[in-house]
């Protein structure tokens, strides 16, 4: 799950055979003031992407990125108090309580600049400023899935407010850095039909569907993976397949269908018993879960096929998430262990669907798909000092 | 291999599903004039793709598409004549001798005007135009791999001819409508680092391995796969592997190293005494292939392995098309019989890589590929009359 160490000591590619940037003479000079919610994990990994990016952006793409703070749940730190105090601080960051009206404003600043916030945040609160962010120019990218998925009026509200120009990308909401969302886009803007959308849209439930093989109880691998870090803090969170709900929402609503979360049919893996539990509790009882996944497992067999937990999205409406009995020879029965996996079947990919695949989680590939983000907004801002 | 009927009439998604889209109050307005190149099966599946999408872009975008003009070998249209004889022809089209300079001025106008030419031909005179074309600020979008696979000076001149502002964009040179040219723009953009590529980039020889299994020889299933169209007139253009090495080359120059034609080591299965025979003796001594491929099958076999012809590049500069043994359980043993199968390792996908499969081939997707590349300069546009 870690980033490889850098390979140039090895082995690196002989300096005759890497080709030097082609600098533009002239390149579009843009600004962007790009201002950061919820410094996490996500959003550390962000930053440190942006800042070892920042040179060669301005360089080879005439892109200067302006960061302009950074708020977090208790605090924030705005660029201005660190110019202002600058000369009494010795250029220590200093950190206000945070005020997110405030800090929106300032990362707009007052000359019409090109601006963009980024919320890294999983904060419903938040998103729920993003009409107002985006009806007042700025753009908005984000993972955080709390708009894509929630109330269908505000996200319809979202969408009219990018009438006026603020752009708003969440790519990362769906399988972090894999071209999912913008897949999709293409295929609807050049007249494809999206028929289906089928995928494994959670690292954890494939990781879990993928090993068990009944020679050990579908709890001990759930403590396994809960142990390795391939759960959330609280696996209920993976077992429910709420997020992967989520998920599903997104990709639906992308394609014109006006679903929401009490539309898909999720088969949550949490006994009802277990919702109002401590974790601790749930911790220590995962047990109850190995009869049921032992019962479900041997109906597989029985036929020859495999489980996996699998998120469904058609043109006739029906949405779900749930385990499902696959052949053996599915796309989906030998994808890599964590993988995620996304099939789209369109008009035009009927008979053989298009599909993607790999680590849909992790902060680094995640801060990636955002960043990705960002540079298409840049891409489409006019020049402007 | 074809498209589907749209599925409209069976079991619509109810009306109440299908949201409205959300049409911009006052959309930033673009006019961009388009001119086309070689209207044969590509490029005509573009131009029904484009008229199909003209009201809805400028309706829901602010987009207006001009199609200036289409050139073929022979002969060329512009819209300027009909509009001069257009009382006089009742409408019809008014075709007059190809000159591609006189096109090129045409559809760039002299009013500084966003303009962009598709090239859709497969000819390397009009890739050798390129240069010219971007230095003069015209954008240009193609499926035809000549520029990209190219001399490497050529390909330089065409990235330093950028410099002035024209948009090059190529992503339906390497499978088709497949995300695979932008999503390895974007990891290098975001700051990853590509260790390798690996992908079987042919759908004829994906589907010649796939189908391989000593039943039949190899001879039969070439035979078969030319009659049902899923080889090149000549299949020889398909079993000498070079266009597949030409897809290397460009994605190997996407990532910044300086590989070329003949860098690459090609595993041809064309014996070499074929190379200069006409098609029909080729057809009739096709039995010529069976006895090496059944030895490369049974040393396939006897590893327990399959036969793939896989495409190979890596940052030590190695760059390779060949008939390869991999295990059963990798990820190209499962692909459906004719996909296309692209796999990135990079520093951050470095344990599981990002893969992308499904039809990389078929004029179609191509098309959709082509227009993708078309809406993405659309974007970067500035407002302008």
């Amino acid at each position: 799950m870690n980033t490889c160490a850098s390979p140039v000591a090895e082995h690196p590619l002989p300096p005759s055979r890497l080709m030097p940037a082609v600098v533009p003479e002239s390149p579009r000079r843009r600004v962007l003031a790009v201002g950061l919610i919820g410094p996490g994990r996500v959003g550390s990994a962000l930053l440190a992407q942006l800042r070892a990016a920042q040179a060669r952006l301005s360089r080879d793409g005439g892109l200067e990125l302006k960061l302009c703070g950074v708020v977090a749940s208790k605090r924030m730190w705005m660029d201005c108090d660190d110019a202002e105090l600058n000369g009494r601080h010795g250029g220590a960051q200093i950190w206000r309580p945070s005020d997110l009206d405030a800090f929106a404003a300032h990362v707009a600043g007052n000359e019409g600049r090109h601006a963009l916030l980024v919320d890294c945040s999983a904060n419903d609160d938040v998103a729920a400023q993003y009409p107002r962010w985006l009806a007042d120019g700025l753009h908005v990218v984000t993972p955080n899935k709390l708009a894509g998925s929630g109330p269908l009026a505000r996200w319809q509200a979202i969408r009219a407010a990018c009438a006026g120009g603020g752009r708003f990308r969440y790519e990362a909401t769906v399988c972090a850095g894999l071209p999912v969302v913008q897949t999709l886009r293409d295929l609807i803007d050049t007249g494809d039909e999206l028929l289906a959308v089928e995928g494994m849209f959670s690292g954890t439930l494939a990781w879990l569907c993928n090993r068990y093989d009944g020679d050990l109880p579908f709890s001990a691998l759930v403590r396994e993976a809960h142990h390795l870090g391939y759960t959330e803090p609280d696996p209920r969170d993976d077992l429910s397949g709420t997020d992967v709900a989520r998920k599903l929402v997104i990709l639906a609503r992308e394609a014109g269908w006006s679903l929401s979360m009490e539309d898909v049919e999720v088969e949550s893996l949490v006994p009802p018993t277990f919702a109002s539990l401590p974790l601790e509790s749930c911790m220590e009882r995962l047990e109850e879960l190995d009869a049921p996944m032992a019962a479900k497992l041997a109906a597989a067999r029985a036929v020859g096929g495999v489980l996996r937990h699998v998120a469904h999205l058609d043109r006739h409406g029906r949405a779900s998430v749930r385990l499902t009995v696959l052949p053996a020879a599915h796309a989906f029965a030998h994808s890599r262990l964590t993988d995620n996996v996304v099939q789209f079947r369109t008009r035009r990919y009927c008979d053989n669907p298009l599909l993607v695949q790999g680590p849909g989680a992790g902060p680094e590939v995640t801060a990636a798909g955002v960043f990705a983000d960002l540079l298409r907004v840049a891409e489409s801002l006019e020049a402007r000092a």
